[in-house]
């Protein structure tokens, strides 16, 4: 045991632990959720006390053998694995973050000091406030590493979107020709292809790609130099120009500082914003998901259009039984994902003056939502979409039984006769072609367009997958 | 009264209306809401309707005398403000908008038919469906009528935006260099400027504006030429190519036609993607108000940092009462939005196959949230902003009883001893410049330092507001 | 004209009207929505306020003249439909209901002065605050007023519950034995009648009628007495025993007094519980409107297992097609609810201190709220449920063809063997039948029992209806 | 490794592993998240097992002998903590649940083989399917156990919440005559007493625990019996009538049969109606918490009338800070409860006919936001609540300071008179009694009156605090 202190007195820290009096207070104040703050969190935290270090020591504020030993400490973390039993702490944490940043001070001290050969918590040589927190506060830190792991988090999500939408593009393609009935409201409409079923799917989320990326952008904007509420107390001139660049150096991402630090310390609107873009993919997995459940219902009674690959046996009682159950973890994800976003906003409107103290369950909702949303596509991708095949003879049949045709009689005939020949067919069950054949009110050549899925459907033909990813419409269509 | 016919057979009709069978079967069948459609959407209708009939003239398809006098009707009724008893309908209605686009077939046809000296409902010379509505269907004019009415809607809220940014940088300029006290999680931090305040406020609006635009955008494309389900049966050839071009013309709108015409019928992620970026304004503008109500707490045992205008007598009961109504409202306006988006997500994630058919409270609840929202921001700017002023001498009060100058210490003496000094302040009620004095721990100069905001507060002073306005950073930082 | 004043200046008034100058402060600061305030909650502040002039009257405060004239001021107006002339201010008003609060004060003093022959603003005589506002604060009368409304609200929304309930029971008798396949997961699954499906559907919304009344039942306590945030202060102790009392008489709703008047004055928790409970409503009938549009789907290529009465015609563009747009809106409805919910939710968490000031967006939410799910429900009873008819031949051919009978075989020959057999039907095309009877496996006996679906099926004889509401489980099954 | 195959093939199974093919495949099917199923729904399934054993052992379906071995597994599981390796598939699974029925089957059924000195995966003799399952499906046993679960969940919470009414009664009786300026809208209205404050915040929350009570009670309503869609197919009636008695017993929970099993199949109103009620609570914490937050600002430019326990430095910049990470942890809490209850909302209403398919993530939302509504609920009690103090100077300051006697002169002279002197008071500075002495308007016991709190606010007293428990009327007020 060592005993460290604080402005609220003493505590026993265990000899073995890297984390001090702060993250032991945390620990007592918050036992809320079991779960660790995030790695993508803390190693980006771990980078901004790099850059902090270098910074102050160019500067001369930070004594250089001090900042050598940080920096030290700093790679070592970065190194290997986010160990969770020096960062214990939960996202669910009172306190904006503090104990984050301090948990992180306190390790990187301790380690440092361990390193030159000192007693962990003799920070008189290494401290953790000021040294490792030199020239910044949680008003600032919090926030930028927050951004940098959400910035690294959406790479995945963004690459597993571009490979959802490839699959979607070459399934649209596969199925380019294959004709069934469309639906609205659930009722039989007319005619269309099985691809422009998936084109339709992919079209969204080609938008999702940009929305996101575009709310993305915004978090390359820091607020680092601005130390307590965006004032820049306590930091240097030169540190409040070269922070940002350096720590754009030490992870490689195109970080900038904010304009006004103020701002960027107490507003957490792009934060929402994200998370709208994020709610946006969601409803349109859905769907995806929806409509997938749907067109494969049966295997008997329902609507038969296609097949789901078999993933595993659907029922505990009823032998055979195949569920959908790709599509439906996937709808049940964005289910979660309309609470995250409910959350991040109730958190965001409730920040006030200076700094929204709600951020640690702002930042964990998004990173669970992203991961989340990641992992639903990659599987629906894989186990679902890409060995997706179609019953082409049902599609057919569904197609010669409808009454559709009627819709591409109206021209001629009018919709009101029109649609008393629909009923007719319904009523009778004979076929909307034998009853207007008896009508005698088309010609041939008429009657032979009227059933004539190709000649009426003149939209069928989906534009080429590759075509549309990179046409200078996509945006926005 | 004449009797109508349609396919569900007759029905009796007020000769004095309008509207046909159809309008009133929704009538009888939707009796949830007394609000009638948004005039707006029934504008962008009767404009489609225009374009459509022009179109098909053109085309051959509609013959040209027909086509002159539903040209005729829509001019005329264009030419005056909606009537909500020729469309009575409500926007709470089944069937994806198909109600709508019927009973503005329903009046134009009639109203044509009046114009040539026919009786309402004889239709067999001008028909609601067979010419009205030729080559269209409601699946493609119902979402491309919605689009149109919101862009025109988000024009004025879009104006408004930018008044309150500008009235909040007026106010930002005024209180430049007017110093208090910052708070984080309502506990005193460190100085800024009443300045800092509002330009931190105004910032996110900005953000808001490029958002919002971006989001509009995507409601440029319409679905025009789809028809049903977008696959364009019944729509000739010239009709498609030209229909777009020729309703932006009507419209002057630089309208286009979207890529893939069964992604454009199906799916409303663009409406959810707009909530989003509504709801993150609603955010913002709820942040200051809650900001606005806690500095403007009092008048004697509050914050009293600033007073708003006085507006109305704030209680029925305690005389000489004043609230902050004015910022009071703002609130409730966005927490409304956040219903609305809520009910936008679940509609549009309801969505089946090839149409969605819940587009009718989606557009609902856009077109209400719009307009609270830009009405919210007017009296927001006239009713409260521009009228503040602030109580400098309670101001600069709260900075020298504060004990935040420990925060500028702790670079000389540590983060420790800082410590130690700002709580005795408290314990003892002396100042801390006292008890700094008596510590002997700091020289002359670094007293005078320490106590001077000017000099410890690097941010203090905000950019201008105009370089804010247009500095190629605005729309990230 | 004439010229009102308060503590902020004079405003000239048309003669003409009854409100006065508070009134005209709020319209001019809150030009948000159009529609006026409730006429419910105007009618339950006007009985508040004859209860409280009697009250006071008989307490000896205020002069029993003054106080005729008021009571007979209040009774006119409850003699009569709400004007919203007189009652123009929106429900989205900032101030907590001061506004209409004074509304309602200005006109009954300003009705009763005219009675009396005396000029609109000679408050002298008979004042808004001193007179009609006795004893009184917004703080106590807006809450109770809206209590007051809601309970009114809610008796159609019961009764018209109580009747869909009913609808579904006679449904659920007429199809008790009109067996078909039951489906998990869209998958075919086992055998069950279409009775059971309605009465599936009118069981949650017995728990449903519940529950509403069980959170009606906190709104019967009322914190009229408690004045100002609850503290009773200017209230007499005759008043503040008599008030409730009295006012229960004159409503004739049975109103208690709240325990903790401070309590009942800031909290909103039990408009939240209601809400919580019409949410729950909500999603059970979007629930049966979901079901009903699947099991009807068709005309050809969909379950097309039973039949919506058709209301009216489906496309504008495709004749014949018929929708199910009576499910279609409540739907709608149903999600509107959910953005309602989420209102309230945010309104209610903002509350600070001593008085919730967004109480005003809460009861516009309920208000709405609560009439559209009553009207929704009318109109999925009389357009929908009344008129729904089965298709017998398809629900027998569905079970006919299933392979759901495997289960039925597991018990004799295990889940594996079983599980084979329904695959080698589905691959085959055969019947399970056929199959079963090859493998020899099964008795004669065996093979009767597992294919007679009232053997296997052992629940599907439903409770009778009327059973169901009385019985003592009702309440949670 | 051991070979196990089921309908889709054959799987390699590491020999270690009591799981087996079924559980394998979903942790293929579902890499979502990796939190595994919470212990509690795997203890109630085993004990679910355990029933089903037994009652059909008892009904002579099941060899008595096999019977044995699977109550001996059974016994062994909930004998220890539940082990995460043996039920590794997280919540966020698709399938409604499939594949931990199956897993818990697999578990057990290799244990029972172990145990009889079996090799796992030798199912002949031991069956997940055929034996563990037996009489049992996805659809009875998964809700089932959720309820089970969801119950027990409950305690803690329910017990939390009553030590935290008690915690703020203690201080409502420690501050039943410490005076204070109560607030509207921020602005200063007329006194109360501390003691009212913590009165009003512990009224809800008695409230909350009569609710949630109820909501609880409608979870002991099992579908057990039901089996596949609640047919109760392949469930003997022995079975059908024994099975819940029998786990009831096992559970020592009042378990019932619900009466339409259909209905407690498919239908998911009892969790959103229990979700409604948490999410009542969270409202409250939250209301509470934010007025802590409010009341304890300072330390010098805040309102400063309570102290909060310092539990932890509160700035890593600021020297001495200390925040009220507490009531910010609550805070955060709710809000995530908020998202709790849209993912609740929206899995429940997208349930389709026979089964909800997303009770996995309904179960996993109401298992973290209980035990997180539980953890926060005892951390603001013990590291807030307990060891609240009051300023007393600082509150009696306030009282003389203040303008709200105005409202107790407004009975003597007249509201728009008393309006006057207040704003006077506001202007110039003088206090009101100055002001009011002055103006020779009232004798001297009026002013006394006037002055005089304990006078004026006559509801100041609050009930005691045992009182208001266990009072009739609590449960409303």
């Amino acid at each position: 045991m060592r005993i460290e202190s604080d402005s609220l007195g003493q505590l026993n820290i265990p000899q073995s632990t890297y984390y001090g009096i702060h993250t032991q207070r945390a620990l007592n104040n918050f036992p809320i959720s079991k779960a660790s703050t995030h790695p993508e969190l803390i190693r980006a935290f771990i980078e901004i006390k790099q850059a902090a270090a270098q910074t102050n020591a160019t500067s001369g504020n930070l004594n250089r053998s001090v900042a050598k030993h940080i920096v030290s400490a700093t790679k070592i973390l970065l190194n290997q694995p986010i160990d969770t039993t020096m960062f214990p702490i939960s996202d669910i944490q009172g306190g904006a973050g503090t104990s984050t940043n301090m948990n992180v001070n306190e390790v990187i001290a301790n380690l440092a000091l361990e390193k030159v050969g000192r007693q962990r918590g003799d920070y008189q040589f290494i401290h953790p406030n000021d040294h490792v927190n030199m020239g910044q506060s949680t008003n600032d830190t919090y926030p930028s590493a927050g951004k940098i792991a959400l910035i690294r988090l959406l790479a995945p999500l963004l690459n597993e979107l571009t490979q959802l939408i490839d699959a979607l593009g070459n399934k649209a393609d596969e199925f380019s020709t294959t004709y069934k009935m469309g639906r609205t409201q659930l009722q039989d409409a007319v005619p269309m292809t099985l691809g422009n079923s998936f084109h339709a799917w992919l079209k969204p989320l080609l938008r999702d790609n940009l929305r996101i990326q575009s709310a993305r952008d915004s978090l390359y904007y820091l607020n680092m130099g601005g130390s307590a509420i965006g004032s820049g107390i306590n930091v240097s001139y030169h540190y409040q120009v070269h922070i940002v660049p350096n720590l754009a150096g030490i992870t490689k991402l195109p970080l900038k500082q904010a304009h006004d630090l103020f701002d960027a310390t107490q507003n957490l609107d792009s934060f929402v914003a994200l998370s709208g873009t994020l709610k946006t993919l969601a409803v349109n997995l859905s769907k995806i998901a929806n409509d997938l459940r749907l067109l494969s219902s049966g295997p008997r009674s329902g609507l038969l259009e296609i097949n789901l690959p078999a993933k595993q046996a659907g029922s505990s009682i009823m032998p055979g039984k195949v569920n959908p159950v790709i599509p439906e973890v996937v709808n049940q994800v964005a289910f979660e994902y309309f609470g995250f976003d409910a959350t991040v906003t109730a958190a965001a409107e409730a920040g006030q003056l200076e700094l929204n103290a709600f951020e640690p369950i702002v930042f964990k909702s998004l990173f669970t939502g992203i991961e989340h949303l990641t992992a639903a596509m990659a599987t629906l991708r894989i186990n679902a979409i890409d060995g997706i095949t179609s019953n082409k003879n049902r599609l057919a049949q569904d197609i010669d039984l409808s009454v559709s045709f009627a819709t591409a009689m109206a021209p001629i005939v009018g919709y009101q006769l029109a649609a008393k020949m629909a009923k007719e067919s319904l009523r009778t069950g004979k076929s909307l072609r034998q009853i207007a054949e008896k009508k005698n009110c088309f010609t041939p050549e008429e009657l032979a367009h009227i059933f004539k899925v190709e000649d009426i459907v003149i939209n069928a033909r989906t534009p080429e997958h590759g075509l549309v990813l990179h046409a200078p419409e996509q945006k926005n269509s």
